[in-house]
């Protein structure tokens, strides 16, 4: 782990905070002060236009275009590919004072100021700019609403400190948008300007996607000012001209609409525009941050730097995802970036369903339905791969798989038993059956269906497993009996068998209508008994190890720390087939099943598991170093629990692995939560009830958190010597502390550490 | 084996014979007609046109363009390929009679016949086009000469059988060909006709190699007719008018010289071309055929079809290759086409050094020679890998790696490690050292350089193999400790060490020169020597088999035979995942180094593992069955030895894999050489003294072939009770003779069988 902190922002509980700008930083400033509300997302960057490197980001969930893959004719591998696709510039504004536009990259400047405030999703920048005959000081601010989906709102103050002459603002969309460096991916309709009134259609080129855009300019600007329609190819502006003296001030004002398929039905624009206010959209984000924060802050006492870190991450956790827009799923990169085309991976499953189980059920269950909207995509891409049933992609928008490489798409397993995973962790959480018998059961018959005729039996019968898989850990790249996978895959089909024995008993209706659906046989159940029953875990019963995959233990052995660190990451460095010879891996595999299904396992076989296979990781995948410090912090390792959970918290703050600029590690962000839930708090989930056992880190003074459970609040508070428990609300909750079944209330109960 | 032929050539000991054409075979046709020299090829095709599917191919050894591949980013994977490219149509003729265009897709035509033959190289083809009015009786000849690397020849004869009128005939030569369907790649000068004398220049678009062409155009038809130079792009030729009445008669004769970059220095061509006539070049050509067919025919009695499959065999070979042009290697489909991109793989050492090796040593040293020429891309193709030493290429014309899968480039070895056993081969066989003194040692130091470190010690560090390899079967694709990759490794590394010594004693300056050059140390011959001792073979003494890989003893069965014909081939049917995933493989592996180095094992394990390995293999090579067929003939099953066998001499002539259309197997025609001479003859070379073991296929009276061995032939003749053995020349010979030693001379030595 060579990874040091680049600290840039300053510290602040509940902001984050940027005096003087520094361009070597302008990439990652934009990605950490993304606004998003899920349905939308857009990029920090200067909506004057900025002449050096930035990204002008501004995306829309769900909205994609498809490209051709660079890629091999075989079949079952992906030859076209979908990608959240860089859309309308809504901050669209250009100033020009002096016969100079404003550009923070050759424009001269002081006093640069920008904040991001946590408990409203406000973003302001302020700075002076000194042109060559005066100084104006300039104001921006911007929003996204948290209350309703398509509406965002900006506003900038204009005042002249000693400036006398013409200012010229230029503002409104802009459909012009670059994706990946120099791709124009939209068709447009001509823009229309008139009156502070603009509006402009895009449609992308390959998937016929349509977004339409729409604002209304006020504030004396408008009101003093020349105001003219500018006629621009795929942009819809106006041109004010104002005089300014010194002392003089003026302020723009634009309430903005966008409207995408997901967007459902809105009312006329042009009327929403004018009831719209900049002030009043930031009064409702603020009731609703309030909220938020009530059910989800942490509080870590004594470690500035990780609270500012943690609520960093809850506040774009929410701003990704808030389960506001059915349909939707959680980009590797959010809203924030193109790293990754905006496809999903496993990780939505795996590491960000958690944090929405304890915050929010509907978000919960709505993100679990992206699956099962995305089932019949899931059938055809395992026909695809002469499977039957359902196999979930590695990467995707729409459904579809994504991925290119087949080496992953093809030979990865997890996405599917994620999902799997998902329905349970759902009906185990939240003790709600709706979603199993609306949804879940069919998907898990599907899954079971791929489960047992991707795998086979070996050579002489005596056990079923996955041959030619990839596991979580992507430096192990085609391997047989992967721990994990097989781990997994008699999970998924125990899981499947159960479930349709319960709801055969309990709801035969349901279980007619998923069998009428899927033709599902009864000898498929026998079937799936049986594989389930011969699945191979390799374990060692000597050392108490399980063995990654078949063979695994008998690889050369590589030294990690000896690896220079100008060689990563290796991908980079290293000739592709040298990354897969050896025991080397980028991430946690046999510990993940071992965090997944914790409960299931002792503390020693954690500890055995741990100790071997931690010094083999080199953590090249952001999430890795969060399960290592769960794990380490249930065996007592707790320094070097600390060690890998300060990754987590400012990851992207510290620019730990310095491409923060792409985009925020947002599933990463997910794992930054859990660390400290799951981690220090010990919470586990996978049993009957779940479970607290909670520590503290030696650096911090005490630390609380919240969780939702059962429909109530559980508020956790953990000082140096001892833990509280309380229920917020009042209700009774049982739960388990250390070893002990305790009912909660709102009393404090209390446990020492 | 669902294979099956597709008779359509009439049997003719001596010549290949279509009477009447089906244009269903038209390509078939154009591969089994293809004349070259292994300067240059020409596909069978039509010179007059053909408006149905065809692939007008004209290639040039070692002219190639460069091409982007279609790829994945990473380290050490190819991003540029090479391929053979398309060039001048030296055979370019239009024949216009009665306002038609000949076109024998669509013109009216009988008595069509053509034959080629393989003791001259001379291509006939005779038919009577019926046009609205009359009948012309049309005789086209072509040839390639073997005497002299650039030059060839077209004649064509026209009779009026009653028809009245002008033909016009366009002739010369055309660079207006299609690469690919619909890929042009050449740069042309303008085209220059004058009095018959024609020249033009194309250069490759990417790689700037020049081919001049040039011809002269002489006959009956030039002297009487109306000549006129037209001016086309990318054409020199000319217009002959000429009026026919019943009874007249014209012939048109064009010599040919093309040049290019391997063409060394060339006589003024237009002074040359002078000089060249059909008939002589036709008697040079059948003069050289004599001298080869004396040294190399083969001669089957009793069974006609498999006595011109392997005449024709023969006849390719010389025509593909016989070391006429230093530097040059052989194509997958020699120079009939444009599949596989012209690329040389590793089959030139494996299966066609041995034809050379014993019909003409020089050929084969200059086929070695190409390894050595390359030798410093295959150290530039190490680094990419990672590796140190020489990598060499699966794929390539000029020495660089065009192969752009992946797992295939990357993981495969067997190139490096046949070019070390083609050098054991040489010397051993020919008893020459100087390729060894000159160039081998260089190049076994660097391929053992490159497998010392390709190679790891396994975790316990009791054992040294390659990890994430492809062995020769394509179908387990990335395995450890290959049995194939981990044996010839050894070998290389041994044969590497023992020759250093050698050298180092009978010719030190030799020994120092390559230390000087290659930076040689001490300490790698010790590394060698201790990985070569700690290499891993996984054989099981229990049973006598050698394991393919680490783990395959284990993996699921199929059962071959049950995969319904409709799913081959399964690179096109099957899931490309979903290939790997069970036991079934592609082609020999284990059964190859069994083949390779035959006198290291006893036929009890040849037979164990023929009778393991052979139920396992579905032949997708078409170098599969021969090496079966050797070794079945080897351990007494002599049914299944000739079932196999019956692909190889007629592989292409009865189309069995139903894509000679694509151009011939040139590699698979090697094989089937040495399905005869290795297989019935039982030659074995891989020992001290060559031996045979010659059985006789039932269903033949009996059959002879030659071999150049010490620079004598040695001549074989089998019948149903014996075989006898001479030396053509009378020199005496020592040789092995089922397990006796033996002095071979003048007169002849029996066996009986």
């Amino acid at each position: 782990m060579a990874k040091a902190a680049d600290k840039y922002f300053e510290t602040d509980p509940w902001k984050i905070v940027e005096d003087g700008f520094d361009p070597a930083y302008a990439m990652t400033a934009e990605s950490v002060f993304s606004l998003g509300n899920e349905y939308m997302g857009v990029r920090g960057y200067f909506e004057e236009g900025y002449g050096r490197e930035h990204l002008l980001g501004s995306y829309f969930n769900g909205v994609y275009d498809r490209k051709k893959t660079e890629t091999q004719g075989y079949k079952g591998i992906v030859q076209e590919s979908e990608f959240m696709v860089n859309s309308v510039d809504w901050l669209y504004l250009r100033l020009e004072a002096d016969g100079e536009v404003l550009d923070l990259a050759v424009s001269d400047f002081e006093d640069f100021h920008r904040e991001l405030d946590l408990r409203s999703g406000l973003l302001t920048r302020q700075f002076i700019w000194k042109t060559k005959s005066g100084r104006i000081e300039l104001n921006f601010e911007r929003l996204i609403s948290m209350v309703h989906n398509a509406e965002s709102a900006q506003r900038v103050s204009i005042r002249s400190l000693d400036y006398e002459g013409t200012v010229r603002v230029k503002t409104g969309l802009d459909f012009d948008t670059v994706h990946e460096s120099d791709k124009k991916l939209w068709d447009c309709s001509p823009g229309d300007a008139d009156n502070g009134y603009c509006h402009i259609v895009g449609i992308t080129r390959h998937t016929d996607m349509k977004v339409g855009s729409f604002c209304l300019i006020r504030g004396s600007l408008t009101e003093t000012a020349d105001a003219i329609p500018v006629t621009e190819d795929k942009k819809a502006v106006m041109l004010y001209s104002l005089n300014f003296t010194s002392g003089s001030e003026a302020t723009m004002e634009k309430t903005v609409i966008n409207q995408t398929p997901l967007a459902g039905d809105l009312t006329d624009p042009a009327d929403r525009l004018g009831k719209m206010t900049f002030d009043s959209m930031l009064e409702e984000n603020r009731s609703w941050w309030k909220e938020v924060w009530l059910k989800s802050d942490i509080e870590i006492r004594g470690d500035e730097e990780n609270q500012q870190g943690i609520r960093f991450c809850i506040f774009q956790m929410f701003q990704t995802y808030h389960g506001a827009v059915k349909g939707t799923n959680i980009g590797a990169k959010g809203l924030t970036g193109e790293a990754y085309n905006g496809n999903a991976f496993w990780d939505t499953e795996t590491y960000c369903l958690p944090f929405f189980l304890f915050h929010d059920r509907v978000a919960a269950r709505n993100l679990l339905y992206f699956r099962y909207a995305t089932l019949d995509e899931a059938r055809k891409r395992a026909k695809s791969l002469d499977c039957e049933g359902a196999f979930y992609p590695i990467a995707t928008i729409s459904g579809r798989e994504c991925c290119n490489l087949w080496q992953h798409a093809s030979l990865q397993l997890q996405a599917s038993t994620a999902v799997a995973y998902g329905i349970r962790c759902y009906e185990t959480i939240t003790g709600d059956r709706e979603f199993l018998y609306d949804h879940g059961l069919e998907m898990l018959t599907e899954i079971s269906r791929m489960l047992a005729t991707r795998g086979d039996y070996n050579r002489d019968h005596t056990s079923y497993g996955y041959y030619c898989v990839m596991g979580p850990d992507e430096f192990q790249m085609m391997v047989n009996n992967n721990c994990y996978t097989n781990y997994m895959g008699r999970f998924a089909l125990d899981y499947t068998l159960d479930s349709l024995k319960r709801v055969r008993e309990e709801a035969p209706e349901v279980y007619k209508r998923v069998v009428d659906k899927t033709g599902l046989k009864e000898e498929e159940l026998i079937d799936w008994q049986e594989k389930s029953e011969a699945m191979y875990i390799p374990f060692d019963e000597a050392t108490g190890l399980y063995e990654q995959h078949e063979g695994f233990f008998r690889l050369p052995h590589i030294d990690v720390d000896e690896i220079p660190t100008a060689d990563f990451p290796l991908y980079h460095h290293w000739s592709y087939d040298r990354i897969y010879r050896n025991d080397m891996i980028k991430q946690p595999d046999v510990l993940m099943f071992l965090l997944l299904f914790n409960s299931s396992f002792t503390e020693d076989i954690i500890r055995r598991n741990y100790e071997y296979y931690e010094p083999l990781c080199i953590h090249e995948s952001s999430l890795s170093p969060s399960v290592h410090s769960i794990l380490a912090e249930q065996i007592g390792k707790e320094d070097e629990a600390y060690d890998f959970f300060r990754f987590a918290t400012r990851m992207d703050l510290d620019n730990y692995n310095r491409n923060s600029g792409e985009g925020l590690h947002t599933t990463s962000i997910a794992a930054a939560w859990m660390n400290i839930v799951y981690g220090f708090g010990g919470l586990r989930s996978d049993g009957e009830l779940i479970s607290f056992n909670p520590h503290i880190p030696s650096k911090w003074e005490g630390y609380s958190f919240r969780v939702v459970y059962k429909d109530e609040v559980i508020c956790v508070n953990v000082d140096k010597k001892r833990a509280s428990f309380h229920t917020l609300g009042g209700k009774s909750i049982d739960v388990i502390i250390g070893k002990e079944k305790v009912t909660l209330n709102n009393e404090d109960h209390y446990y020492d550490l």
